[in-house]
């Protein structure tokens, strides 16, 4: 391990906590570690194995530590809500932004590199259903797949981390790259509906998946409104 | 988790290995692993954390049983060369094969699905630098992202298998189902480029690629034309 980081010319850092969803992970995993002389550490507070969102259990290789890494990339999950407000934890995640050359976020990490300070007066993605949760912590939100604003790179939920992760490929070691990642793993996407946006989704199937999910946003936004009371320059969000 | 089968309506069988690849893995999983009434038992040989392609590791739950399960997932990556001449693991999959209501695999997974008989005569496809090579066990191919032949449903590479994993669900649940986690894990996919298939990328980066993976694809037919000459019905493969 020591020796591959000697070796790697780029190192990107990948936090991990428990609640994590596996596919915001496995996107940007499976881009970039194929890449040749970089280096992915799985960051962790601990390296006990982690439970993913569903289940399937993952283990982080590295833990948190004074390392500077050239990408920070921060996934989502409902695991989010129990790491936002831990100080330790977002005390990595801003001090790793601070000196990374790429901030990146896939889903609700978004949330996570704004409760850290990250994305202060920034343009940024996150989750459809959490739009409004970023907006409350001072960001300004922009509904497209994949946003950059500097050096800052969010992306929607989930599966959008394959796009962004393509995008930094593409940005941080070159166009060609990209494209033969692109064609290793095969990303044509053939996706069965129109179905994976709140755009191009019916609006009987927003409503349902809105329903289901409105307990876990009611207590993510009564968390939100609290830190956003704690964050300088934000004056608190309306509904 | 026996109290969670029991309670489950449908079961569905994914198959791990060392040397897996995560992404193949995490697509399929993030969808059904989130169906109401769905039980994912993570399968391999033994319950020892599994080292996948890129180094990840990830830990399976259930060891290989008699259970019949209602869906059998496998799916690729290079550790498919290490298990694919590996008759207890083979037999395995047969089993749980003959008797699933529906057979899926992504990627390489197709080779081991042949290799185990469940493919014989069959349409399938596979990750496009191995087309050949699930044609060597007598499969008709078909570079289609994903193709179904009566209960057999396969995909193209990695990636491809969040397109399978939702149109097993239309069809093992329902459509309505299929399209609220589709857009629960927002998939409405923006490659940067042009480049996930062997149709749509540019020519250099196809030989770049098909470059790179010539040592690893010559093993994997070496290894192919043996286990074609013991398949039954089948008459060997030419180039």
């Amino acid at each position: 391990m020591a020796e591959r980081i000697q070796d790697a010319s780029t190192t990107i850092g990948m936090v991990l906590y428990p609640g994590v969803t596996l596919l915001d992970v496995a996107g940007r995993y499976e881009v970039f570690a194929r890449l040749p002389g970089v280096h992915v550490a799985l960051l962790a507070a601990a390296l006990d194995p982690i439970h993913t969102e569903q289940g399937m259990i993952i283990v982080p290789d590295t833990r948190f530590n004074d390392t500077a890494f050239d990408v920070l990339f921060v996934p989502g999950g409902p695991g989010q809500m129990d790491v936002i407000e831990d100080q330790h934890f977002l005390g990595y995640i801003r001090r790793y932004g601070e000196v990374a050359k790429w901030v990146t976020s896939v889903c609700t990490g978004s949330l996570l590199l704004a409760a850290a300070g990250l994305l202060r007066r920034r343009c940024a993605t996150t989750h459809w259903l959490s739009m409004d949760l970023l907006e409350c912590l001072g960001v300004k939100t922009v509904p497209e797949r994949v946003v950059i604003d500097g050096n800052r790179i969010t992306a929607a939920g989930v599966s959008a981390g394959i796009d962004l992760a393509l995008v930094v490929v593409a940005r941080l070691i070159s166009e060609d790259v990209a494209k033969e990642i692109q064609l290793l793993i095969e990303y044509d996407p053939k996706p069965l509906f129109r179905s994976g946006s709140v755009r191009t989704a019916d609006k009987p199937t927003i409503k349902r998946v809105t329903s289901q999910r409105r307990a876990l946003q009611e207590r993510r936004r009564a968390q939100i409104e609290r830190i956003a009371v704690r964050l300088t320059d934000n004056e608190g969000c309306g509904d």
